[in-house]
């Protein structure tokens, strides 16, 4: 197992481990609990809460400080998902293959276990907040609702949802969706790990740029092995969003395209990392990890 | 106009401007704008941003700084009504006189505006921390989530939820739903209002006391109002909640004693006032509207 894959796998236990932790703590009624879990702890890669926590190691911050919001983010991508499944939206059925929430608990527990899960996430980034010397804490979570909120990822839904159909192909509009349904959370994941290492605004402005090129690398990524359907893709069906004629870059660029804009994303995401010299390496070869996984 | 309705009316036009304000700001997506506006701008008694207000001016604190409080408090509350609407949730097409959000909107949308209230909520309180000495406000708006969440007004409506239908008298399930879907709420508003204001721990805990037991009183008396129909019954079909098997406290109790435990709630409400003399004098009016509201 080489270095990268070495140190993914511990930042993933040491966030499951906490995952854990809070899905079982005490006050809870036992079937939200049973409903939050089934899709927090439904393995995943864990890629938002990694960059935090990733974020938080390269500027030599304390990992323990950076673990709730690691797990925050988490429970915020799972409630999207949930909400995401639901009939009312993109009525999946399957996903890392097994039957979604609302398939499992019915679709009005997984409307609840969504919301569970995106107050839960809220609530753990308060507690964390220390009486003294809060305020770093305070951005990280700032960072984290606003990527995840009306101007970030619930506003690329809201597009999403609103474009699905017959839609002439509109680059502003696909790069408002992407940046809204994926970056703006990715981003998020990574400046708040840099907030609570106490980042000095220069390294600050640098992991955001690095988060804007990497969240949009993953998502033009992401669209290329839905269209060239993948096993990789993340239990998606085979090409779904194409067919169901959503925006995606193979759909507004065609394929040869989406792959240019995709190594320029990377291009610009390494540049961003150069302030940082060796200790960028985890975020050097997870860019370079995620680029190549169209072939 | 007696000094009460003249003080709510100042209140809730305060609240109002500035909802609006908010949810007419830029970067939002104009669709999830409208759709969260048509919810939140409906109307209402505004009933929880009054409380934080109250307990901010009972305490001679600054409502400006309540203000982002009483507002985020509002946009739960309109979430949790749009999301409890829903077909696979309570299945209402009309409120407070109007199609409901996602007769409107749609389901999707109407999902998405739910997400994006809660999130625009936080976002809201996160905003309002200041930099120095911002502990109080960190304070409040923890108050406010942890009443919204998993062991609070989401696990009520998740147990409400799971019991529908044929579930024999049980008292201590009837508290915890009530606890979790309206006391909790109303609670975590008084008390963000009182942290703000730099409450002592004394003043709080008397705060918290009263907060618990008028939000009991305020879900009895919508219990009775349910059974006996009166057209305050903001928009609810006839006695929709004891029709659907609901567990209420005229079911547990009959109707005798569901106002006998009223009338108990409102004495311990009052008992908690004492401690704050003629200053709480907008709380005994509130209290003794409520109480009264079944006659």
């Amino acid at each position: 197992m080489n270095s990268y894959a070495a140190q993914q796998r511990a930042y993933i236990e040491y966030t499951d481990r906490a995952l854990n932790a809070y899905l079982s703590a005490p006050g809870i009624p036992a079937l939200l609990a049973r409903s939050m879990a089934y899709s927090v702890l439904s393995g995943g890669k864990r890629l938002r809460p990694c960059l935090t926590l990733v974020a938080c190691d390269m500027l030599k911050g304390d990992l323990s400080c950076a673990l709730p919001f690691a797990c925050a983010i988490e429970m915020i991508h799972a409630y999207s998902l949930i909400h995401d499944d639901l009939p009312a939206m993109d009525d999946d059925d399957m996903r890392r293959n097994k039957p979604t929430n609302h398939i499992v608990f019915g679709e009005g527990q997984a409307v609840l276990a969504g919301d569970g899960l995106l107050s839960y996430a809220v609530e753990i980034m308060l507690q964390s907040i220390p009486q003294q010397n809060g305020w770093p804490y305070v951005q990280a979570a700032r960072a984290i609702i606003e990527g995840a909120g009306v101007r970030g990822m619930v506003a690329g839904q809201c597009l999403d949802l609103a474009n699905e159909g017959a839609v002439p192909p509109d680059e502003g509009l696909l790069m408002q969706i992407h940046h809204g349904k994926t970056a703006a959370l990715i981003k998020a994941g990574l400046e708040a790990g840099a907030c609570v290492a106490g980042a000095n605004p220069q390294a600050l402005k640098c992991i955001q740029e690095f988060g804007a090129q990497y969240g949009l690398l993953f998502q033009i990524t992401d669209d290329i092995l839905d269209v060239v359907g993948s096993k990789e893709a993340m239990g998606k069906t085979l090409g779904k969003d194409s067919a169901a004629g959503k925006l995606t870059f193979p759909s507004v660029y065609g394929l040869q395209g989406a792959k240019q804009h995709a190594a320029h994303a990377a291009q610009r995401a390494y540049a961003a990392l150069e302030a940082f010299g060796a200790d960028a390496w985890y975020l050097r070869a997870l860019t370079e990890s995620t680029l190549s996984r169209d072939h």
